[in-house]
Protein backbone atom coordinates (compact mmCIF):
# COMPACT_ATOMS: atom_id res chain seq x y z
CA UNK A 1 0.00 0.00 0.00
CA UNK A 2 1.49 3.48 -0.60
CA UNK A 3 2.18 4.85 2.53
CA UNK A 4 0.69 8.28 1.88
CA UNK A 5 -3.01 6.69 1.59
CA UNK A 6 -2.90 4.37 4.35
CA UNK A 7 -4.37 6.10 6.95
CA UNK A 8 -7.26 8.29 4.72
CA UNK A 9 -8.01 4.42 2.98
CA UNK A 10 -8.35 2.93 7.21
CA UNK A 11 -10.73 6.12 7.54
CA UNK A 12 -13.15 6.06 4.38
CA UNK A 13 -13.53 2.23 5.25
CA UNK A 14 -14.15 2.75 8.99
CA UNK A 15 -16.11 5.54 8.25
CA UNK A 16 -18.57 3.53 5.34
CA UNK A 17 -19.53 0.88 8.01
CA UNK A 18 -20.06 3.33 10.22
CA UNK A 19 -22.11 4.93 7.94
CA UNK A 20 -23.59 2.01 6.47
CA UNK A 21 -24.32 0.46 10.34
CA UNK A 22 -26.10 3.76 10.87
CA UNK A 23 -28.57 4.06 8.01
CA UNK A 24 -29.98 0.55 8.56
CA UNK A 25 -30.58 1.37 12.37
CA UNK A 26 -31.95 4.76 11.76
CA UNK A 27 -34.62 2.63 9.40
CA UNK A 28 -35.26 1.23 12.95
CA UNK A 29 -35.91 3.57 15.20
CA UNK A 30 -39.32 4.58 16.45
CA UNK A 31 -39.06 8.30 15.60
CA UNK A 32 -38.13 7.83 12.07
CA UNK A 33 -39.19 11.54 11.16
CA UNK A 34 -36.34 13.11 12.37
CA UNK A 35 -34.03 10.59 10.90
CA UNK A 36 -34.88 11.58 7.23
CA UNK A 37 -31.24 13.60 6.72
CA UNK A 38 -29.31 10.99 8.40
CA UNK A 39 -30.84 7.92 6.34
CA UNK A 40 -30.31 10.36 3.03
CA UNK A 41 -26.38 11.05 3.72
CA UNK A 42 -25.04 7.87 5.69
CA UNK A 43 -25.65 6.31 2.51
CA UNK A 44 -24.26 8.72 -0.02
CA UNK A 45 -21.08 8.93 2.44
CA UNK A 46 -20.60 5.50 2.70
CA UNK A 47 -20.60 4.84 -1.45
CA UNK A 48 -18.39 7.27 -2.03
CA UNK A 49 -16.17 6.70 0.86
CA UNK A 50 -15.50 3.11 -0.53
CA UNK A 51 -15.07 4.57 -4.10
CA UNK A 52 -12.61 7.37 -2.28
CA UNK A 53 -11.04 4.34 -0.69
CA UNK A 54 -10.80 2.48 -4.16
CA UNK A 55 -9.48 5.11 -6.19
CA UNK A 56 -6.35 5.90 -3.48
CA UNK A 57 -5.39 2.32 -3.33
CA UNK A 58 -5.79 1.76 -6.86
CA UNK A 59 -3.06 5.19 -7.04
CA UNK A 60 -5.62 6.74 -9.22
CA UNK A 61 -5.07 10.47 -10.56
CA UNK A 62 -8.70 11.14 -9.66
CA UNK A 63 -8.03 10.14 -5.73
CA UNK A 64 -7.71 13.87 -4.99
CA UNK A 65 -10.59 14.85 -6.38
CA UNK A 66 -12.42 12.76 -5.06
CA UNK A 67 -11.56 13.14 -1.69
CA UNK A 68 -12.37 16.63 -2.15
CA UNK A 69 -16.11 15.70 -2.56
CA UNK A 70 -15.71 12.88 -0.31
CA UNK A 71 -14.59 15.26 2.48
CA UNK A 72 -17.89 17.74 2.10
CA UNK A 73 -20.16 14.56 2.05
CA UNK A 74 -18.19 13.45 5.53
CA UNK A 75 -18.56 16.94 6.65
CA UNK A 76 -22.41 17.14 6.37
CA UNK A 77 -23.18 13.62 7.42
CA UNK A 78 -20.88 13.86 10.60
CA UNK A 79 -23.15 17.24 11.48
CA UNK A 80 -26.45 15.93 10.84
CA UNK A 81 -25.76 12.48 12.49
CA UNK A 82 -24.17 14.28 15.89
CA UNK A 83 -27.42 16.27 16.19
CA UNK A 84 -28.78 12.63 17.50
CA UNK A 85 -28.58 10.73 20.61
CA UNK A 86 -28.57 7.05 19.20
CA UNK A 87 -25.54 5.95 19.75
CA UNK A 88 -25.08 4.74 15.87
CA UNK A 89 -25.35 8.48 15.23
CA UNK A 90 -22.97 9.22 17.68
CA UNK A 91 -20.18 7.02 16.51
CA UNK A 92 -20.78 7.67 12.96
CA UNK A 93 -20.57 11.57 13.87
CA UNK A 94 -17.07 11.00 15.27
CA UNK A 95 -16.12 8.46 12.22
CA UNK A 96 -17.45 11.30 9.59
CA UNK A 97 -15.59 13.94 10.97
CA UNK A 98 -12.41 12.21 11.25
CA UNK A 99 -12.50 10.89 7.69
CA UNK A 100 -13.88 14.22 6.67
CA UNK A 101 -10.18 15.99 7.75
CA UNK A 102 -8.38 12.74 6.42
CA UNK A 103 -10.08 13.71 3.07
CA UNK A 104 -8.91 16.91 3.22
CA UNK A 105 -5.45 16.52 4.11
CA UNK A 106 -5.45 14.54 1.34
CA UNK A 107 -7.26 16.55 -1.06
CA UNK A 108 -5.01 19.57 -0.63
CA UNK B 1 -21.69 -1.88 14.55
CA UNK B 2 -23.02 -5.64 15.31
CA UNK B 3 -20.60 -6.95 16.73
CA UNK B 4 -20.48 -10.19 15.06
CA UNK B 5 -19.50 -8.82 12.30
CA UNK B 6 -17.19 -6.33 13.36
CA UNK B 7 -13.77 -8.37 12.46
CA UNK B 8 -14.87 -9.68 9.01
CA UNK B 9 -15.91 -6.23 7.99
CA UNK B 10 -12.36 -5.17 8.89
CA UNK B 11 -10.95 -8.36 7.28
CA UNK B 12 -13.09 -7.70 4.10
CA UNK B 13 -11.81 -3.87 3.86
CA UNK B 14 -8.73 -4.41 4.25
CA UNK B 15 -8.64 -7.49 1.87
CA UNK B 16 -10.08 -5.00 -1.04
CA UNK B 17 -7.39 -2.02 -0.36
CA UNK B 18 -4.34 -5.34 -0.43
CA UNK B 19 -6.34 -6.73 -3.99
CA UNK B 20 -6.97 -2.65 -5.14
CA UNK B 21 -2.98 -2.10 -4.73
CA UNK B 22 -1.84 -5.38 -6.06
CA UNK B 23 -3.88 -5.25 -9.24
CA UNK B 24 -2.50 -1.65 -10.06
CA UNK B 25 1.13 -2.87 -8.98
CA UNK B 26 1.05 -5.81 -11.49
CA UNK B 27 -0.08 -3.66 -14.25
CA UNK B 28 3.07 -1.62 -13.78
CA UNK B 29 5.84 -5.09 -13.61
CA UNK B 30 8.01 -5.79 -15.83
CA UNK B 31 6.77 -9.01 -16.21
CA UNK B 32 2.62 -8.50 -17.00
CA UNK B 33 2.60 -11.67 -19.12
CA UNK B 34 2.16 -14.25 -15.89
CA UNK B 35 0.39 -11.61 -13.88
CA UNK B 36 -3.19 -11.74 -15.58
CA UNK B 37 -4.86 -14.37 -13.05
CA UNK B 38 -3.83 -12.00 -10.18
CA UNK B 39 -5.19 -8.78 -11.88
CA UNK B 40 -8.59 -10.70 -13.08
CA UNK B 41 -8.72 -11.94 -9.61
CA UNK B 42 -7.72 -8.61 -7.37
CA UNK B 43 -10.74 -6.44 -9.03
CA UNK B 44 -13.32 -9.20 -8.59
CA UNK B 45 -12.17 -9.87 -5.26
CA UNK B 46 -11.80 -6.11 -3.96
CA UNK B 47 -15.62 -5.50 -5.47
CA UNK B 48 -16.97 -7.97 -3.51
CA UNK B 49 -15.25 -7.86 0.15
CA UNK B 50 -16.71 -3.95 -0.42
CA UNK B 51 -20.11 -5.44 -1.37
CA UNK B 52 -20.12 -8.05 1.39
CA UNK B 53 -18.85 -5.28 4.01
CA UNK B 54 -21.59 -3.09 3.49
CA UNK B 55 -24.33 -6.13 3.66
CA UNK B 56 -22.70 -7.04 7.14
CA UNK B 57 -22.85 -3.17 7.95
CA UNK B 58 -26.17 -3.48 7.35
CA UNK B 59 -27.77 -6.28 9.04
CA UNK B 60 -28.71 -7.44 5.47
CA UNK B 61 -30.28 -11.22 5.10
CA UNK B 62 -28.28 -11.77 2.32
CA UNK B 63 -24.79 -10.71 4.63
CA UNK B 64 -24.33 -14.83 4.93
CA UNK B 65 -24.64 -16.09 1.15
CA UNK B 66 -22.87 -13.20 0.20
CA UNK B 67 -19.66 -14.09 2.61
CA UNK B 68 -20.09 -17.68 0.71
CA UNK B 69 -19.07 -16.43 -2.53
CA UNK B 70 -16.62 -14.29 -1.24
CA UNK B 71 -14.68 -16.76 0.59
CA UNK B 72 -14.23 -18.39 -2.54
CA UNK B 73 -12.77 -15.59 -4.46
CA UNK B 74 -10.59 -14.61 -1.78
CA UNK B 75 -9.47 -18.02 -1.22
CA UNK B 76 -8.70 -18.63 -5.27
CA UNK B 77 -7.52 -14.80 -5.15
CA UNK B 78 -4.88 -15.66 -2.30
CA UNK B 79 -3.93 -18.57 -3.94
CA UNK B 80 -2.80 -17.10 -7.01
CA UNK B 81 -1.41 -13.98 -5.65
CA UNK B 82 0.96 -16.48 -3.19
CA UNK B 83 2.74 -17.55 -6.09
CA UNK B 84 4.68 -14.53 -6.99
CA UNK B 85 7.11 -12.81 -4.82
CA UNK B 86 6.34 -9.34 -5.40
CA UNK B 87 5.75 -7.59 -1.96
CA UNK B 88 2.03 -6.36 -2.99
CA UNK B 89 1.12 -10.50 -4.19
CA UNK B 90 2.02 -11.65 -0.70
CA UNK B 91 0.52 -8.80 0.99
CA UNK B 92 -2.55 -9.25 -1.16
CA UNK B 93 -2.53 -13.02 -0.77
CA UNK B 94 -2.38 -12.46 3.30
CA UNK B 95 -5.04 -10.65 2.93
CA UNK B 96 -7.10 -12.69 1.08
CA UNK B 97 -6.55 -15.77 2.75
CA UNK B 98 -7.16 -14.40 6.22
CA UNK B 99 -10.27 -12.89 4.68
CA UNK B 100 -11.33 -15.99 3.24
CA UNK B 101 -11.16 -17.71 6.44
CA UNK B 102 -13.16 -14.91 8.10
CA UNK B 103 -16.12 -14.79 5.46
CA UNK B 104 -15.86 -19.12 5.75
CA UNK B 105 -16.68 -18.27 9.25
CA UNK B 106 -19.34 -15.75 8.42
CA UNK B 107 -21.03 -17.92 6.04
CA UNK B 108 -21.32 -21.18 8.55
CA UNK C 1 -20.34 -7.85 -24.60
CA UNK C 2 -20.98 -11.14 -23.96
CA UNK C 3 -24.60 -11.94 -25.24
CA UNK C 4 -26.06 -14.17 -23.16
CA UNK C 5 -25.48 -11.33 -20.12
CA UNK C 6 -26.30 -8.99 -22.08
CA UNK C 7 -30.47 -8.43 -21.55
CA UNK C 8 -29.46 -9.19 -17.28
CA UNK C 9 -27.19 -6.43 -17.55
CA UNK C 10 -29.23 -4.01 -18.92
CA UNK C 11 -31.94 -5.31 -16.16
CA UNK C 12 -30.01 -4.85 -13.20
CA UNK C 13 -28.56 -1.71 -14.15
CA UNK C 14 -32.24 -0.34 -14.89
CA UNK C 15 -33.39 -1.77 -11.72
CA UNK C 16 -30.41 -0.25 -9.84
CA UNK C 17 -31.47 3.13 -10.79
CA UNK C 18 -35.28 2.47 -10.01
CA UNK C 19 -34.12 1.23 -6.61
CA UNK C 20 -32.06 4.53 -6.35
CA UNK C 21 -34.61 6.83 -7.66
CA UNK C 22 -37.21 5.14 -5.55
CA UNK C 23 -35.11 5.25 -1.96
CA UNK C 24 -34.44 8.93 -2.42
CA UNK C 25 -38.24 9.62 -3.45
CA UNK C 26 -39.21 7.74 -0.36
CA UNK C 27 -37.61 9.55 1.95
CA UNK C 28 -39.33 12.92 1.38
CA UNK C 29 -42.56 11.26 1.13
CA UNK C 30 -44.91 12.21 4.13
CA UNK C 31 -46.31 9.02 5.57
CA UNK C 32 -42.29 7.41 6.03
CA UNK C 33 -43.59 5.38 8.86
CA UNK C 34 -44.67 2.76 6.21
CA UNK C 35 -41.79 3.48 3.72
CA UNK C 36 -38.94 1.52 5.83
CA UNK C 37 -38.71 -1.43 4.25
CA UNK C 38 -39.18 -0.12 1.18
CA UNK C 39 -35.86 2.58 1.81
CA UNK C 40 -34.11 -0.60 3.20
CA UNK C 41 -34.59 -2.70 0.48
CA UNK C 42 -33.60 -0.48 -2.31
CA UNK C 43 -30.16 0.43 -0.85
CA UNK C 44 -29.80 -3.54 -1.32
CA UNK C 45 -31.27 -4.43 -4.27
CA UNK C 46 -29.49 -0.97 -5.94
CA UNK C 47 -25.83 -2.21 -4.32
CA UNK C 48 -26.20 -6.26 -5.55
CA UNK C 49 -27.76 -5.31 -9.11
CA UNK C 50 -24.81 -3.17 -9.79
CA UNK C 51 -22.48 -5.68 -8.50
CA UNK C 52 -23.90 -8.52 -10.50
CA UNK C 53 -23.98 -6.06 -13.88
CA UNK C 54 -20.06 -6.29 -13.17
CA UNK C 55 -19.36 -9.45 -12.74
CA UNK C 56 -21.54 -10.69 -15.46
CA UNK C 57 -19.73 -8.30 -17.90
CA UNK C 58 -16.77 -9.18 -16.46
CA UNK C 59 -17.46 -12.79 -17.73
CA UNK C 60 -16.77 -14.04 -13.86
CA UNK C 61 -16.88 -17.72 -12.76
CA UNK C 62 -19.31 -16.16 -10.20
CA UNK C 63 -21.51 -14.46 -11.36
CA UNK C 64 -24.37 -16.62 -11.73
CA UNK C 65 -24.11 -17.41 -7.87
CA UNK C 66 -24.81 -13.69 -7.28
CA UNK C 67 -27.63 -13.37 -10.02
CA UNK C 68 -28.89 -16.09 -7.76
CA UNK C 69 -29.21 -13.99 -4.55
CA UNK C 70 -29.86 -10.91 -6.36
CA UNK C 71 -32.99 -12.44 -7.97
CA UNK C 72 -34.00 -13.12 -4.42
CA UNK C 73 -33.44 -10.08 -3.02
CA UNK C 74 -34.89 -8.25 -6.40
CA UNK C 75 -38.20 -9.99 -5.68
CA UNK C 76 -38.31 -8.85 -1.89
CA UNK C 77 -37.97 -5.65 -2.91
CA UNK C 78 -40.19 -5.73 -5.99
CA UNK C 79 -43.15 -6.94 -4.06
CA UNK C 80 -42.50 -4.48 -1.04
CA UNK C 81 -42.42 -1.51 -3.78
CA UNK C 82 -45.63 -3.05 -5.65
CA UNK C 83 -47.64 -2.08 -1.89
CA UNK C 84 -47.08 1.17 -2.43
CA UNK C 85 -49.25 3.83 -4.70
CA UNK C 86 -46.13 6.44 -4.92
CA UNK C 87 -45.27 6.61 -8.33
CA UNK C 88 -41.28 5.90 -8.22
CA UNK C 89 -42.90 2.89 -5.77
CA UNK C 90 -44.50 1.27 -9.03
CA UNK C 91 -41.67 2.14 -11.08
CA UNK C 92 -39.43 0.40 -8.94
CA UNK C 93 -41.62 -2.46 -8.49
CA UNK C 94 -41.82 -3.09 -11.89
CA UNK C 95 -38.33 -2.98 -12.38
CA UNK C 96 -37.09 -5.21 -9.60
CA UNK C 97 -39.66 -7.74 -10.83
CA UNK C 98 -37.94 -7.80 -14.28
CA UNK C 99 -34.75 -7.83 -13.21
CA UNK C 100 -35.36 -11.21 -10.35
CA UNK C 101 -36.95 -13.04 -13.82
CA UNK C 102 -33.92 -12.47 -15.79
CA UNK C 103 -31.56 -13.35 -12.92
CA UNK C 104 -33.45 -16.21 -12.31
CA UNK C 105 -32.45 -17.13 -15.84
CA UNK C 106 -29.00 -16.40 -15.73
CA UNK C 107 -28.64 -18.42 -12.36
CA UNK C 108 -30.13 -21.50 -13.84
CA UNK D 1 -36.33 8.54 -12.36
CA UNK D 2 -35.67 12.77 -12.80
CA UNK D 3 -35.53 13.36 -16.58
CA UNK D 4 -32.68 15.71 -16.64
CA UNK D 5 -30.39 12.26 -15.27
CA UNK D 6 -31.65 10.02 -17.51
CA UNK D 7 -30.04 9.98 -20.55
CA UNK D 8 -26.36 10.64 -18.87
CA UNK D 9 -27.52 7.22 -16.13
CA UNK D 10 -28.21 5.16 -19.38
CA UNK D 11 -24.78 6.82 -20.71
CA UNK D 12 -22.79 5.74 -17.38
CA UNK D 13 -24.17 2.31 -16.92
CA UNK D 14 -23.75 1.39 -20.47
CA UNK D 15 -19.93 2.71 -20.35
CA UNK D 16 -19.69 0.57 -17.09
CA UNK D 17 -20.40 -2.47 -19.07
CA UNK D 18 -18.33 -1.46 -21.74
CA UNK D 19 -15.27 -0.64 -19.95
CA UNK D 20 -16.04 -3.91 -17.55
CA UNK D 21 -16.19 -5.66 -20.54
CA UNK D 22 -13.18 -4.29 -22.18
CA UNK D 23 -10.95 -4.89 -19.72
CA UNK D 24 -11.79 -8.79 -19.05
CA UNK D 25 -11.52 -8.99 -22.62
CA UNK D 26 -8.11 -7.09 -22.96
CA UNK D 27 -6.27 -9.62 -19.82
CA UNK D 28 -7.27 -12.30 -22.31
CA UNK D 29 -5.30 -10.67 -25.48
CA UNK D 30 -2.41 -11.97 -26.78
CA UNK D 31 -0.32 -9.21 -27.08
CA UNK D 32 -0.98 -7.87 -23.07
CA UNK D 33 1.79 -5.65 -22.76
CA UNK D 34 -0.01 -2.56 -24.81
CA UNK D 35 -3.01 -3.07 -23.00
CA UNK D 36 -1.62 -2.16 -19.40
CA UNK D 37 -3.03 1.86 -19.61
CA UNK D 38 -6.60 0.15 -21.14
CA UNK D 39 -7.37 -1.96 -18.37
CA UNK D 40 -5.92 0.68 -15.69
CA UNK D 41 -8.30 3.10 -16.87
CA UNK D 42 -11.10 0.81 -17.88
CA UNK D 43 -11.47 -0.25 -14.31
CA UNK D 44 -11.33 2.84 -12.65
CA UNK D 45 -14.07 4.11 -15.69
CA UNK D 46 -16.36 1.73 -14.99
CA UNK D 47 -16.51 2.33 -10.69
CA UNK D 48 -16.64 5.90 -11.38
CA UNK D 49 -19.51 5.54 -13.89
CA UNK D 50 -21.75 3.48 -11.45
CA UNK D 51 -21.05 5.62 -8.40
CA UNK D 52 -22.08 8.83 -11.00
CA UNK D 53 -25.30 7.14 -12.23
CA UNK D 54 -25.87 5.89 -7.88
CA UNK D 55 -25.71 9.84 -7.10
CA UNK D 56 -27.50 11.04 -9.98
CA UNK D 57 -30.50 8.93 -9.28
CA UNK D 58 -30.23 9.80 -5.39
CA UNK D 59 -30.81 13.73 -6.46
CA UNK D 60 -27.42 13.90 -4.42
CA UNK D 61 -26.09 17.56 -4.44
CA UNK D 62 -22.91 16.00 -5.05
CA UNK D 63 -24.09 14.36 -8.57
CA UNK D 64 -22.72 17.34 -10.85
CA UNK D 65 -19.54 17.27 -9.11
CA UNK D 66 -19.21 13.64 -9.53
CA UNK D 67 -20.05 13.56 -13.08
CA UNK D 68 -17.29 16.15 -13.95
CA UNK D 69 -14.61 14.35 -12.73
CA UNK D 70 -16.49 10.90 -13.92
CA UNK D 71 -16.38 12.58 -17.74
CA UNK D 72 -12.44 13.10 -17.40
CA UNK D 73 -12.03 9.52 -16.93
CA UNK D 74 -14.16 8.84 -19.54
CA UNK D 75 -12.19 11.01 -21.98
CA UNK D 76 -9.34 9.41 -20.98
CA UNK D 77 -10.21 5.62 -21.27
CA UNK D 78 -11.97 6.63 -24.38
CA UNK D 79 -8.90 7.74 -26.29
CA UNK D 80 -6.88 5.36 -25.26
CA UNK D 81 -9.24 2.48 -25.97
CA UNK D 82 -9.73 3.94 -29.27
CA UNK D 83 -5.94 2.91 -30.43
CA UNK D 84 -6.67 -0.62 -30.24
CA UNK D 85 -8.55 -1.99 -32.92
CA UNK D 86 -10.04 -5.00 -30.89
CA UNK D 87 -13.63 -4.95 -30.95
CA UNK D 88 -13.95 -4.72 -27.53
CA UNK D 89 -11.82 -1.18 -27.04
CA UNK D 90 -13.28 -0.10 -30.13
CA UNK D 91 -17.07 -0.81 -28.90
CA UNK D 92 -15.50 0.70 -25.17
CA UNK D 93 -13.90 3.87 -26.57
CA UNK D 94 -17.30 5.04 -28.60
CA UNK D 95 -19.38 4.31 -24.50
CA UNK D 96 -16.21 6.24 -23.15
CA UNK D 97 -16.46 9.23 -25.16
CA UNK D 98 -20.31 9.79 -25.59
CA UNK D 99 -20.58 9.41 -21.88
CA UNK D 100 -17.64 11.78 -21.34
CA UNK D 101 -20.34 13.93 -23.41
CA UNK D 102 -23.52 13.45 -21.08
CA UNK D 103 -21.69 13.71 -18.30
CA UNK D 104 -19.93 17.04 -19.85
CA UNK D 105 -23.28 18.30 -19.74
CA UNK D 106 -24.32 17.45 -16.62
CA UNK D 107 -21.31 18.71 -14.71
CA UNK D 108 -22.06 22.25 -16.36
Amino acid sequence: MIEQYRHCIEACYFCAAACDNCAASCLKEENLEMMRDCIRLDTQCASLCRLSAQFMALDSDAAKALCAICADICQQCGEECGKHQHDHCQQCSKACLHCAEACRKMAA
